[in-house]
């Protein structure tokens, strides 16, 4: 079955933990926003009125008859199908737990350019933007990036990934925090990086698993920009 | 087996979520905070170092030897146990994602009064809440109140349940956004209430269930307040 996911053209947003999932996984899959009248398919899914179980907002992924919203609840989806979860229903719930704190990260850094409003520009909201983003930077970066290096440490010695002793989608989500970061916040990932070297250990390793890297290498890998979540503001990261 | 709730003592908050399934499905719980030391306990298990997988922040709850984050992943579990979701696979990911963009609103509420930092009081932040405040309800709020209208109207005619033939932790959560609106949001809520009938009229429904009705009048429900999520402030909602 082809896969057919729908999500903003053009950035990585939140589609790109579901583009590192079904890229891992070695699926069949469309990102129908990258073809001709794709967004218009998308649009239309979303403003249809005849659309049984409909989506709020993208990401959403289309298998066979099954439309599914919410990142987390893809990736919670496609774990299952294509062992990137635990195996056993504890272990696929930790998992989602941890996919969720990934998420709650996403926002909080999506919202350090955009504290005021979604539909105005940075640009208009800067002066609010430079105290969320101190304020990610000095309390929260800190606080989610010692969380997930627990997590990492607790789980095995030497740490190798999340949750057991195989790659889960989580790991790749926290690639992506780690890649997404790097590229918004350089300055305070240099600093902050020193407390968590399992966390750097996981990206780089996941960074050089082979449909990774191809993925990464390959034109399909669209490029971190001041268009999705992860944005590089030289003021925001002093 | 008696559930333990961990979640801050004194406020609703996302734990209220977690205490209307509880309640409806007639569980064996403790609300541990609100007990004498409760507080202690919980921060003594997200403090210390031995907890095998440890939750990122409050709610969690035990179950057994099995500890759960996240509050929409506590319901996923609940769900499933306590027939408060549905039976088949297809039906519990779709539950589960009406869930997470209850979780969204959740988290632009809390923003509206804390857009600049979790850690600053809301009086330090009052100009930039009122122009987040301002977005909050002239388009966020629109745009969830008519999906989750949507969702219901095209559930069924009449509008009963979210999902199915059946109540589920979805719809004790929608009753729960409703009450949390008209109390932080009342002026705006009057006038945003006429285009949400079927979500009105479940929120009566499930006011009127008798688990929950009992639990409205009973002391183990908190009040609202401007300590948790749903907050009013006068100069927020004009």
């Amino acid at each position: 079955m082809r896969y057919e996911l729908y999500y903003w053209s053009g950035i990585q947003g939140r589609g790109e933990f579901v583009r590192l999932a079904l890229e891992e996984a070695g699926a069949d899959y469309v990102d129908v926003c990258r073809r001709d009248g794709g967004e218009d398919a998308m649009m239309a899914i979303l403003r249809s009125e005849s659309v049984m179980r409909p989506p709020f907002a993208p990401p959403f992924l289309k298998a066979g008859r099954q439309l599914i919203g919410q990142t987390a609840n893809i990736l919670l989806f496609l774990g299952a199908r294509h062992a990137l979860a635990p195996a056993d229903a504890a272990g696929r719930l930790w998992a989602h737990q941890l996919q969720l704190t990934v998420a709650d990260l996403v926002t909080e850094v999506h919202d350090s350019h955009h504290p005021l409003a979604g539909s105005m520009y940075y640009e208009e909201q800067k002066p609010a933007a430079r105290k969320r983003a101190a304020e990610l930077v000095a309390r929260r970066l800190p606080k989610f990036l010692d969380y997930f290096e627990r997590v990492l440490v607790g789980n095995a010695r030497p740490p190798k990934y999340a949750i057991g002793r195989g790659l889960t989608y989580v790991d790749l989500s926290l690639f992506q925090v780690v890649s997404g970061l790097r590229y918004a916040y350089p300055n305070a990932m240099s600093r902050l990086e020193r407390r968590c070297p399992a966390l750097i250990g996981l990206h780089d390793r996941v960074q050089a698993r082979p449909r990774i890297a191809a993925y990464l290498a390959s034109e399909r890998r669209l490029p971190h920009s001041e268009h999705g979540i992860f944005r590089h503001y030289r003021e925001l990261d002093a």
